[in-house]
């Protein structure tokens, strides 16, 4: 599959890019290319180190968008609005995962949620119809995520509310190695997932654990 | 300690008194003296069969607030404002767990807080100010605590604005064997406690999975 990883240049966007790359090509998108290119090729000679053969490009968001089946949009909440705007033309059909979650830090982290109720919804009314949003990977860590050294454990609960778009999201994350998908839901469902984020950050601080995922049991 | 556990004939009630009877002098509450005595019974036979000796009482609720240090609240929502109306005389300055979930069904489970954000907050106006509220064990699966044959597994987020009460509940959990008491926060942040119930209601459902609880990893 083609995916496309906006933000791919942050250590989420990166994690996820490293975790794909072998079955898939990846184009990990900037605003600007060339950091974007940079970005791709270390990836690519980490994995290479590693032995593993990869796919993966440097573009700029747009080029990415438009030539992905897949795109995963792991950028900073306060961004979503201008950042898609500008890329409306380049979308069309894709599944698109959210992984923005709305967060503000106060003395704690406290869960922002746009009008909508939650980013993946204010994410669906900023796309063209034809784009389905599918909401997942909020509560793994990002440094657990870009370090291929470290098993990942945990279960990503997906929300979304076309159950083929959902699937293909509940199939990639089970090619990462020990994590669980699980249905969440519609994508209404989606403000539990994120809202559980700032809750994971708040709970790790509290408790003197770090880099918080969860798991049902 | 004198533990009063209200709504204690049912199946999560149940579970606590046995998980908390070899250590602490419980009493169960229900409206019913008889009922609860009959519980009571119920339980210490149960415990005895295996060997535990402990000290389970049944009596009215009223009774066996006001002799309780800790009081237990594990009754549906919707009885809350006039169940706590009627035995506000008997609450004075003890510590008050509430196990309760706002919480209504259509096709799926959904939270229903009350105007106060959550039960926990609701429960808190509706006592005597020198009252503690702890929220927890809302994640506890009742099928499971209430079957000491399984060994739980799971964390137990205590939330709560007095650290010296919510001491006495996280070393209550301790006392479970394998649950982990986490500090969450003050009593405001009960709401995202609560609302996983539901959420993993759903989620249990949807995945063919069942009396899950959550482990922070």
């Amino acid at each position: 599959m083609k995916i496309a990883i906006l933000g791919g240049t942050g250590s989420i966007g990166g994690g996820l890019a490293y975790r794909w790359a072998e079955n898939h090509e990846i184009f990990v998108g900037s605003r600007d290319a060339e950091k974007a290119e940079k970005a791709a090729y270390e990836y690519a000679c980490l994995l290479s180190d590693r032995g593993i053969s990869c796919n993966i490009f440097g573009l700029d968001n747009k080029t990415a968008t438009a030539r992905a089946e897949v795109v995963v949009i792991s950028i900073p909440h306060a961004f979503v609005v201008p950042f898609l705007g500008s890329l409306y033309p380049s979308f069309k059909d894709q599944t698109v995962i959210s992984l923005v979650v709305p967060i503000k830090k106060n003395t704690w982290y406290e869960y922002t949620p746009p009008r909508q109720g939650s980013a993946a919804l204010e994410i669906r009314d900023l796309l063209p119809p034809g784009v389905t949003v599918v909401s997942a990977y909020h509560n793994i860590p990002a440094r657990k995520l870009c370090n291929l050294d470290i098993i990942l454990e945990g279960d990503v609960v997906v929300c979304g509310d076309v159950d083929n778009a959902k699937r293909i999201v509940m199939d990639l994350t089970r090619e990462i190695r020990n994590l669980r998908p699980l249905d969440g839901g519609p994508l209404t469902s989606s403000s539990m997932i994120e809202s559980l984020t700032p809750f994971l950050m708040n709970l790790g601080i509290r408790n003197n654990l770090s880099d918080l995922s969860v798991k049902f049991i």
